[in-house]
């Protein structure tokens, strides 16, 4: 059995857990396509929140407070850069971290494409999965805002991190995914699929850019597994994160059943063929879709990894 | 009175505090031009250990025990690099210090050059001289030697940092020396310069590759300023650091009349009109150059000061 996620970063991770603790009980193979477009350069260092929040998470290495960040972590580099007065001092850059940040930048300057980055971090890390960026071609989510410096689009950290997602989303951009192309593996990896699984990440931001590299949604929509996706939404409320305003951006009702239509069926130029919801929101109608319920709280492994089975056999992949 | 100090790192450092305490009881106004020899890439970061000891010295943020880095520096960035197996692991990078070099290599990939940085860069530290680097473009020390894998060339660094200099030093290069054009400033500053000193720093490695930026060695040279060397060898040791090893390389004797002749006199192709020596080394002779004797125990500002005044006189332009 060979198991492809889409995901992003900290609610994908804590999914990704579960995943890979079904596959440790069954033999599956799972292989996470992470999305790229919250990553960013910071003080001449190349950030991957997402890559990095599963990779610290499915290596042991993640703050669980935070849930984003090196357990232990250490924050002095950042308050001697801001001593230099040097911007921006509202990202968060811990001493671990750069560490992390410094190889990267490293292997991407001497001309590693980031899938190779990734899979030399994680022969440290050992996640477990194979770790694949979404494509090594940049593309960065943008938010279009209007504030007292008029109509813009900052980056999606810049909108996320600092202003806390506080000023209204006008859009969202994914600057250069009209010309990405999926990173090495990905393509084989939906090819050789059993079933697609879309983790309960934020649906705009974080599942959305993955989806926007053409090439990859083409493989996604063309295939032979079937796509399920897990709702990131219960009760009207995202499981973890600000998936409310990014809806809320775009018109999008902020329920399973909003989230579900948004993504919409494949049969009719969407991506699913299932949609797993919580228990809770049983009833949700998503037109062509075939629709389950099922626990979705991630309250550790043992709940995520059944709510994995639930969405496999939904698929009709179990 | 102007003053031009050419100087590398931890004596340069210690004789450049002197110098300052001299000038703010006198109104001079100092020039220190420092080596950029040792300058390296490490880690995708661009490194410059003398003018780093100079400014973290002038500044008030160098560690006193250590004579370089950082006072109450970390080490998780390095130790978190070698969690990833990334070499060099010999090289000390604190985590303040990695502040700095962060800044640096930022604004160097930006395009602005090195005098450039080491200006934006002294606005925190605020050191209290004009600190140039001898040169904005690559001079690099590199050290032949051989050993089981043969004759070859490392940088300095490596030779200095990772061997402890223990391997036979052969020869000294100072590559991109032969196209190198003295920094932004350093013409200027020699043009009016009342007096150059050369502070008693490593006169292979630190003091050579600054002379060896060949517009710079001409503006001193052919200037009407006085040039006064202060001797780094008192009683046949080097004050500080491993001048001998550099000394023995080049068959120079490791006295204070061997590296007084190695920088020889103005008027018989070398640069010095004066030499300062300790004064237990009294009688040492250098043909042309006009000696005078001082104690030369940097053992705080007013020592220092005292020895700046010494040279200050016997170069006349006290």
């Amino acid at each position: 059995m060979r198991i492809v996620v889409l995901a992003g970063g900290i609610g994908g991770a804590r999914f990704l857990s579960g995943v890979r603790a079904h596959a440790r009980a069954t033999g599956a193979e799972v292989t996470a396509v992470v999305n790229v477009g919250d990553d960013v350069w910071m003080h001449g260092l190349r950030i991957t929140p997402d890559l990095d929040s599963v990779m610290y998470t499915l290596g042991g290495g993640i703050d669980p407070e935070r849930g984003w960040g090196r357990a232990g972590e250490t924050w002095t580099v950042k308050e001697e850069l801001a001593n230099y007065g040097a911007e921006p001092t509202w990202f968060g850059l811990g001493d671990r971290d750069i560490a992390t940040h410094l190889v990267r930048t490293r292997m991407l300057n001497a001309g590693y494409p980031l899938s190779a980055v990734v899979a030399a971090l994680c022969d440290r890390w050992q996640p477990g999965v194979t770790l694949l960026p979404a494509t090594d071609d940049r593309v960065e989510t943008h938010v279009v805002v209007t504030d007292a410096d008029g109509t813009r689009a900052i980056h999606f950290q810049e909108w996320w991190v600092r202003h806390r997602a506080a000023l209204p989303a006008e859009q969202f951009r994914f600057v250069g995914a009209d010309t990405a192309k999926p990173a090495a593996g990905v393509l084989d990896a939906l090819a050789a699929a059993d079933v697609v699984l879309l983790a309960p990440s934020n649906p705009v931001v974080s599942i959305a850019p993955v989806l926007a590299v053409s090439a990859l949604r083409e493989a996604l929509v063309s295939g032979s597994a079937p796509v399920v996706g897990v709702s990131p939404i219960i009760g009207g409320s995202p499981v973890r994160g600000m998936a409310d305003k990014c809806l809320a951006a775009i018109d999008v009702p902020c329920t399973a059943e909003g989230v579900g239509r948004l993504y919409g069926a494949r049969a009719a130029g969407g991506v699913l063929d299932a949609w797993l919801v919580d228990t809770g929101d049983a009833g949700t109608d998503v037109p062509g879709v075939r629709v389950g319920a099922a626990p979705l709280w991630m309250t550790d492994d043992d709940a995520t990894a059944a709510m994995v089975r639930a969405a496999l056999e939904l698929g009709g992949a179990a």
